[in-house]
């Protein structure tokens, strides 16, 4: 990775600052730090109570968090462009979960009071913010849907079904693409379980002709009955491992 | 429940609120409707698309949400003085859950509109508004941990060791007292379990001597005991049902 100069170019692949102008993008440049990482290395650690503001500029990093017997879990990915750490500019409570780089990354830092001007003098930052919050939220009660079927298999079909639910797809015909498919590893993280099951359920889809997998696009060639194996897995939410 | 006049000193119990004037309450107090619910009304309808705010005067909700068999899945509880509905105020997408009334309840009504022009006039209250989101997303995390848990006992041990760490107990002792503990039914729908499973986790946990319990108050007699259950309820992540 050849090093990056930062410049207000830069700035406005940021996704909190696209309604900002120059000058306001300027005066922000010049509050940032930038560091870079090395795949694997830790940007966040849960727990630490610096409560800067970070924003993604290269690369590619994972939020997980770990058990008390410090297994590492998967929460979700940051690409470029993203923001993130902004839990604790607002609540000034410990960083919730920890972050690790996946590849050669690029971080810009912004501090708490910095920060904290940026949400409260700009509109069109507060508005971005809020709207985030909402979609985040909306998402971990779909996620706790998702994680009280108790199959594995059936999680992966219900979460396949979401995605060609998804508003964005105007299917007018009786087969859907979903693009940009996630990783099966990340499917595992999503929808908790491991990244070999994913792939055995997804291969049950193929057999059965239901879905066709091309690199990141899975092409669902019979929407109807995924959706079938997928209310099937939501019904089965009354199945409980007891001890 | 005798009729409510609804006047600026209620509106002063509303936690959202808390910050403003009685100019501004007197405002806010004109621009609402106030409606009454029996119990197991349906307050907001999953899907709908008012986009109005909500403000729960008296009364108690659920916050549920429906598999596609129908079946309800419990979310969480509304308590008087509680602001629900501001996703969709936000976001202008559909209402993410439904919510009814497990009580009487009385229930004020703000348009969209005049909810927008609260959130972006006054700091105050998009400062609460924000530090509300954040803890609904710490908190989401947290029970994405929980729920990824398959045994249900282990589930209902880590809630209430959670309990017992909160930075609210200053446990200078050994036992710990956790008051206004939520019943029976509120655990089940947290950990995504049935009432009776939770019953007989707490009997359990009971009859080794580990918790006392004594109406909404559980004594924690041996807090290490139950932080061990939790651990090894935590540690069997791995542990996954396959089709």
């Amino acid at each position: 990775m050849t090093p990056t100069k930062l410049t207000v170019a830069s700035l406005r692949k940021v996704s909190l600052l696209e309604g900002l102008d120059d000058v306001a993008l300027g005066i922000i440049l010049k509050q940032l730090t930038v560091r870079r990482y090395e795949k694997r290395d830790i940007i966040l650690q849960k727990g630490a109570t610096d409560g800067e503001l970070l924003f993604l500029l290269a690369g590619q990093l994972h939020v997980v968090d770990y058990t008390l017997q410090g297994k590492e879990v998967f929460l979700h990915v940051i690409q470029p462009g993203d923001y993130f750490g902004e839990l604790s500019v607002i609540d000034g409570a410990p960083r919730s979960a920890s972050i690790v780089a996946i590849k050669e990354s690029v971080v810009a830092f912004l501090s708490k009071r910095h920060a904290l001007n940026l949400f409260y003098n700009y509109p069109s930052v507060i508005e971005r913010l809020l709207i985030r919050f909402a979609q985040v939220i909306r998402q971990a009660s779909g996620r706790q849907m998702l994680l009280s079927i108790p199959s594995a298999h059936a999680r992966v079909y219900v979460m396949l079904a979401r995605m060609v639910r998804s508003p964005d797809l105007h299917a007018e015909t009786s087969t859907v693409t979903l693009e940009n498919v996630p990783t099966q590893q990340e499917i595992a993280g999503m929808v908790n379980t491991t990244r070999e099951t994913v792939s055995r359920a997804m291969q049950t889809l193929v057999k059965e002709g239901i879905i066709k997998r091309d690199k990141r696009k899975i092409v669902v060639l019979q929407p109807e009955v995924l959706e079938e194996r997928a209310m099937h897995g939501e019904g089965s939410l009354v199945k409980e491992t007891e001890e």
